[in-house]
């Protein structure tokens, strides 16, 4: 069975474990632990746990319960004390809390939603995402970052305090991978976090794994202004120190309402300027419906997504070529 | 196998079940639906679930499963948004919320904790728990019943508003029984509750099951001050309507140290007047070990405890008597 890794730990990350999970595959999914926006991160500064949300966000994904466990753990209390966290949060913060070692919350969680493949977290250490932009600052904290909207200079580079070692096994997976997936997700808050602790990127450098990189539908305001498709491909090379092996871009015509809202935020489709590199795979692979926020949402969630069914048939078509 | 239901909701019934657990009877608990304090209160109010604080109990007391489940639902959050919710309460009203029917969250939680027996919620339907006092005086609300500490006249009639039918789970292992136990408890918060249910009293009138009633400790101050065994019992006899079969009283020596703390609380060992009684049963059933006080408790928890292993050993050589 062809061995799969996806880095990443967002939305992004999410479609692709949804999409893949119906085909015949090994599936590991290496997750970063730097969220400390919302519900995670008030978790996490109050309760002194590791960031769950995009942990629960990947176990669901790869999960195979009843419904009822996914709607659970996807569940969010919109009233009294517990408005804004969402259930799965609470129980791997319930679960860390209750246990020595940060395995056995993965395990637990796993049984219960019998997930198909790993859900690794990159790092059982707790650290500090920092970004250095090209005009000197530094920004600290995931959140911040996130949404650092005012940032006009690109992000020189990313690190995290203090520097963490890698899970073991996220770094085994890599080397065992047929497969490595990159993307989609918000560049500096999603994907290169793995790529900047200590070993994942040596990992992939060694490893012999195709490395495909599913590039973003739109640019993020403060972290990817005016990202063209080779500015995506050539941050993520710098980080893992070699060329990625294939680039996969949205073809589907996107709504003009769609693109004038983002524009509205100043962020707009990811510009195509590698058509004539061989590693380019187009596709129509974007979701036709409008994602709907929940009313605690305090940031604006992406309006327009990957489609699941879409992106994950693009995908396997690509591990077996 | 011997047919045992047992009857309340707070900590005496666990200690009752976790005692009964090991021996090989089919037990179902009956548990109040009334609670309005604490984490659960503050479930009920904000989110309008059924008060799960009880139920959690009882399933945790039943439960089967590794330590590690047992111990995530007992667990306490000690800070932040969290602070002073129970774990469990938490699950049980996020699958309330995620589902239609409250019968699915109990199956849901004895499945993941591998109760042994059945829990039964008294009653589906949400109710507001009212004392009458001698002095004309009506209190409403479990949580204010609970803490009128002030009140010198005894409670003249226990209801609920509006007035609420039975879950037919309970009437019909009420008339399959063998033998019904109702209590250890506080008598107005704990037992009389499901007594007042509409069906659950003359459920028990009808059943041809032994009756036994182990009694309290302590008297509980504006609640029972001052009861003794016989006043318990003509309160317990009074709302199902018939006499009682055992009545099962600790004779156990109770520190001076500790009925000295409960004299600071205007409370004190339940007086036997009742010695001659030939449905009395004796025994050693108290528990040596002083309880702790979680941090984030408001309320004082009782201090001495009926032993599980006593109470259980006790109550298994009167079903086979």
């Amino acid at each position: 069975m062809k061995k799969v890794v996806i880095i990443g730990g967002g939305t992004g990350t999410y479609v692709v474990l949804s999409g893949l999970k119906k085909y015949d595959l090994k599936l590991s999914a290496i997750v970063t632990m730097m969220d400390s926006g919302g519900s995670t991160g008030r978790l996490r500064d109050q309760l002194g746990v590791l960031p769950p949300g995009d942990i629960r966000q990947c176990l669901v994904a790869l999960s195979e319960a009843p419904d009822l466990w996914r709607k659970l753990f996807l569940y969010r209390f919109e009233s009294g004390d517990l408005k804004g966290h969402n259930f799965g949060n609470i129980f791997l913060s319930a679960l860390e809390m209750s246990t020595n070692a940060y395995q056995d919350v993965i395990d637990t969680a796993s049984y219960i939603l019998k997930t198909k493949g790993d859900v690794i977290p990159v790092t059982f250490e707790k650290v500090t995402l920092c970004a250095k932009y090209l005009d000197g600052e530094t920004i600290c904290g995931e959140k911040f970052i996130d949404t650092a909207f005012h940032k006009t200079s690109p992000i020189e580079s990313l690190f995290v305090k203090p520097t963490a070692n890698a899970n073991q096994m996220a770094t085994t997976a890599i080397s065992q991978a047929d497969f490595i997936i990159i993307g989609p997700g918000d560049l500096y808050t999603s994907l290169i976090p793995n790529l900047v602790i200590e070993g994942i990127a040596s990992a992939i450098k060694q490893s012999k794994a195709i490395i495909i990189v599913p590039i973003n539908l739109m640019t993020k305001q403060g972290q990817t202004t005016n990202y063209s498709v080779k500015n995506h491909v050539a941050d993520i090379e710098k980080y893992i120190g070699k060329k990625v092996d294939v680039i996969l871009i949205n073809n589907g015509k996107i709504d003009q309402s769609i693109i004038d809202y983002y524009a509205s935020h100043q962020e707009k489709p990811v510009q195509d300027d590698l058509t004539t590199d061989k590693r380019v795979i187009v596709d129509d692979i974007i979701m036709r419906t409008v994602y709907t926020k929940f009313k605690s949402d305090v940031v604006d969630r992406s309006m327009l997504r990957h489609d699941t069914d879409k992106l994950g048939a693009a995908l396997f078509k690509i591990l077996n070529k």
